[in-house]
């Protein structure tokens, strides 16, 4: 009758992903919302709090939990350090409140409650048990309180509700539940919870191909030219520098510009076909510069407050060592000839696949493994990783968790463009980060369909989006035709609506130059080297610069699930806002780049307490001038080229700005 | 590295409630949908079947899933009898048809296949290898395919398409599903899956108390005059003969007429007040019979096609042998009175109720559980449970199972009208039935949310509802005042809308006398011996036999889930269809007893493939006739004396009626 412990029902945990099987994600030192029905047989007043500890540690950290309604309970939980962790739920009994209820009623209905009040004693001496949870000061208190009880005459009415005053009184209930016996306490299972460090979930991407980096058509560029490209940077407000590829590039079928099959001598190559005679991932291409060249910008960059990202592409070139070192992690056709990339009937011939299973296992988990923490040995913590939904699940599942063990501050951000499950799939095995669908966003609709479903479902606790503008891959249909304004409004909606976005260089002078009808760069750098000046007119460094500003400078912006979408009256604004404490940011933004739009905006005063009519200070985050609203409706225009989006903070009644 | 045994990825699991813990519920015999999210990494076919297997066997079954969309499978799975069983998945990647289905579109491109083709007889002959899934007949299929092979030329383009033509054959692709290889197979876990027998799931009952069935006011009734009504019930067409308890009543605290303190000599208390000096909940209160006549009424019942549910109330009489032989089993005062039951401030001094932990675990859950199984023995395979919500759900989780380990068709009925998530815990920890809102349920939205909630969502694999229209302690306030029409729709709602539903004698001819404001029947026959005269003018036996005919002659009828609501322009009337098979059944139903309601009716012609100007069939089941509507939409008058709702069957095109 082992069954007979759990008396109390525990169901719906709020963080538990597919029965336990997967950990939720949180942020170490950030208040996580955990969420759960908890409820007993009959009547009784009930308690409960949240158990957790890191993982392998015994010593058990308990936050209480509070009654929502309907049976739901809450706890903000803390978890302090980055790492593995457990999570439970405590639920029991509390007989004192239960009596304190019951004999309240009793008394109130003029009936006597003389036994009841034994039946409190009885209750409280419990607490003083040797065995029990009473500290010395929680004991004293209570014998206290006994003693000078029993001093009363126990049959006068009136005598009665005095010393029910007494002994049921809030800080005697509020002591017994902090000291009193746990009856029937009921655990939960424990269920895996993973702290990141906040990089994880707040973070803004600035991502460039190094060899472009030396202002010059002429010259590959360096790891030095990178560190000149720092304080520019820098000053943009980015957090994260990223690069695609920077290892040697194959020379056989290598591509040329634009993407075609032949290419000049001087054609750098796709730095996605990675390795050559040099070496393979865990060699630099030699162009770019040493292992000390490298050392020395990981140092620049975190000096300028930024910090390093590398792609981790797991395909390699024809002219990859392993292929020679270790055929039995490749595919070879009956003729005796290499499995290239493919997908039919369309052919990749400058890379090949790994395979994970038959001759591959465990020998190449390991060797990935190993080159992940090669690079973490380098200093680089952040990966973005090249589609991993063509990779095994179990094999990230494997490697996450065994890099994590070295470093739980490595952060794993999946590249994957695909169905919805399978991405959710990928953070569920252990991805910081995802790629996500906002990039195909545009309409007032998708917009608040796709960041409801990110920030108020079940997926929330898993998935954490980057939501990038522009990628090397994608130069999104939209940003064609919508000039100016389109980049600085879908920068605002990355920047405000993502914990983490990123932008791909050229993004700030407004680059969308495509190959007729598709989604690509023209003359993407994946094929040649490019030379940048970031400086020309038009570009929107301004607004990079206050968006990155902001995201620092507000609590609202730094978090990613207390997101609510307003009124406005056009179809064609979108209205939102962010809170995190006092700190209340609402912004707007015109979707149409090329019209203004007019609108009736709702100011949320119901969520500082206020009436409809009422006033409320607000500043405008563009400008910083400060004034005031009055009333719940403010009519605003949104108009491209000059003032395609508002943010404004709204400041409670007495909160110091 | 055992994670990498699990490549393919099954979540979503249909049937999982709160991850396994529990067991999702099915009818032995009948196919259950089960549906999964099932895919896996990069781009190959996948497939997957579901396994299930009675508990504590290793006889394994297999049954076809097929996939819907966006990475969503299905498989109606029958299992073939009542008892515990355990259900999982299994998926693999499909290598023949990956190969088939890239082949085929490099092959449309003009590529060459020649060695695509040699890969192609690698995989069929993997399927030949001693150790795989091929029976005889299909090891000679696929070698004589790969000798008709051979003997073509390799090379010319012309032959290419004729040996794709052969090897990948649908008939081919349809033999390597059943016998080829399973790659990458990965089983989810086991859940637990209870099969019911049918009973569980649909049944109409009657409920009434035996004492009152004399005829008299001046003799308590005996089971003999019971046996005496059964055929009146049965020709009604009941399936199941409710009683409650029927064991000896206390006298100290005896409740008298309509609830008073002061009863009467002569009055018989409530039978609710279990337990005398003659016996307690194994024995049988004098006045109705031994457990000769008891056997007698149980073959009787059973001889009409109808079972016998008993009451099982776990409180007790304050006359309870047991308080004597057990003090341990309940709570006692500080002054060494017993405890009664009570709700503070009130009491109910005619009962006191056990407690299950302390002296009483396990004791007194052995003891109850033995209760149950001696009414087993006695031929009563249902029992009503009454109040189960204020008993520890872990001891309902142990005696169910406990029962059903001896008898896997006992079923028990949670009696809780206590919060949503109270009554879904019961349903979890294994009650086959459960009381329902659908009492106080009257509105179109009222009924269309509920109905919705209860068919639709998760809840489906775990709860089935009972509707009752009325109870011993439940005269609703709809009926107060509806009249006879009110009766009749009610009756309507929860025998179309119910798998399971049930009436109180007295229903069959609108009895409503109500204590002044309250839901409660006036001169209940829980305090009284009342006798009835069924045949009274205004009876509405005529429905009942009509409802219970249609719901055993409907497939349609018989199940619970297969429920969607359909539009009819009026916010009284409510329309909705039920279907199983070729079954089809539409209900309108007048809610308003008070007014007569025209509508324009949807003919939901699209469920039969037929476009909007179409005519389908129709047959009136209340009268039999058949016609034939033309097109989408039709119109209908319900008026609450003649006809207060309507019942049709739509017959598809081409099927005999």
């Amino acid at each position: 009758m082992a069954l007979a412990a759990e008396r109390l029902a525990i169901e719906g945990v709020s963080i538990e992903v597919d029965g336990g099987r997967f950990a939720a994600k949180v942020i170490a030192g950030q208040p996580y919302e955990v969420e759960a029905d908890i409820f007993s047989d009959g009547h009784d007043s009930i308690d409960a709090v949240v158990l957790f500890q890191r993982k392998g540690s015994d010593e058990v950290g308990e936050t209480p939990m509070t009654f929502v309604e309907n049976d739901r309970w809450t706890a903000d939980l803390t978890l302090p350090e980055p790492g593995d962790h457990e999570v439970s739920i405590l639920a029991w009994r509390d007989l004192f409140l239960t009596w304190r209820k019951e004999v309240a009623k009793k008394h109130a209905a003029g009936q006597s409650i003389a036994l009841e009040l034994e039946e409190g004693r009885q209750l409280l001496s419990a607490a003083l048990e040797s065995d029990g949870r009473a500290d010395e000061a929680g004991r004293q208190t209570i014998t206290a309180l006994l003693d000078e009880d029993a001093g009363q005459p126990a049959s006068e009415a009136d005598h009665e509700g005095l010393r029910f005053a007494r002994l049921g009184a809030p800080d005697v209930v509020a002591l017994m539940r902090r000291i009193g016996p746990r009856t029937n306490a009921t655990p939960y299972r424990w269920l895996p919870v993973f702290a990141d460090r906040e990089a994880a979930a707040f973070s803004a991407w600035y991502e460039l191909m190094p060899r472009s980096q030396s202002g010059s058509m002429d010259r590959h560029g360096t790891f030095d030219d990178v560190i000149g490209r720092l304080p520019y940077i820098r000053d943009l407000g980015f957090d994260v520098l990223y690069f695609p590829p920077i290892h040697p590039i194959g020379k056989t079928n290598r591509k040329g510009r634009n993407n075609t099959l032949t290419p000049a001598d001087d054609d750098p190559g796709s730095p996605y076909a990675i390795g050559a005679p040099e070496g393979g991932h865990d060699a630099l291409h030699p162009e770019l510069g040493s292992f000390d060249d490298f050392a020395r910008l990981v140092s620049a960059a975190r000096d300028h407050g930024l910090e390093i990202a590398l792609d981790f592409a797991i395909q390699c070139s024809p002219d990859h060592p392993w292929i020679r070192e270790h055929p039995e992690w490749f595919d070879w056709r009956p003729d005796g000839t290499i499995k290239f990339a493919e997908n039919p009937p369309k052919k990749y011939e400058d890379i090949v696949n790994v395979h994970f299973y038959r001759g591959a296992l465990p020998d190449l988990w390991i060797a990935l493994r190993d080159i992940v923490l090669f690079w973490v040995d380098k200093g680089v913590r952040i990966f973005r990783v090249d589609n991993p939904h063509t990779k095994p699940f179990p094999f990230w599942e494997w490697l996450i968790a065994e890099v994590r063990a070295k470093d739980p501050g490595v952060i794993f951000l999946a590249e994957a463009f695909t169905r919805p499950k399978v991405m959710a799939r990928l953070a569920k095995v252990g991805f910081s980060q995802s790629y996500s669908y906002f990039t195909w966003r545009n309409t007032k609709d998708g917009l608040t369909e796709y960041l409801t479903e990110l920030t108020a479902t079940d997926v929330r606790h898993i998935m954490r989006p980057n939501f990038f503008v522009t990628t090397p891959d994608i130069n999104p249909r939209f940003l064609h035709a919508s000039g100016r304004p389109g980049f600085r409004t879908r920068l605002v909606l990355a920047a405000t609506l993502g914990g983490n976005y990123g932008i791909y260089n050229g993004y700030e002078i407004c680059e969308a130059a495509a190959v007729p009808g598709k989604e690509e760069f023209l003359d993407s750098e994946k094929y040649q080297i490019r030379v940048w000046d970031m400086d020309q007119p038009g570009n929107i460094q301004d607004d990079i610069r206050l968006m990155n500003r902001l995201r620092h400078e507000h609590p609202a912006l730094r978090q990613f699930t207390d997101l609510t979408f307003y009124e406005a009256d056009s179809d064609h604004v979108l209205a939102y806002g962010k809170q995190a404490g006092d700190d209340f940011v609402l912004v707007h933004v015109n979707l149409d780049p090329h019209n203004a739009h007019e609108f009736r905006l709702e100011v949320p005063l119901w969520k500082f307490g206020l009436p409809d009519e009422a006033s409320i200070e607000v500043r405008d985050l563009i400008n910083g001038n400060s004034f005031t609203w009055h009333g719940k409706y403010q009519w605003l225009t949104l108009e491209p080229d000059t003032r395609p989006y508002a943010v404004w903070q709204l400041i409670a009644p007495g909160v110091a700005r």
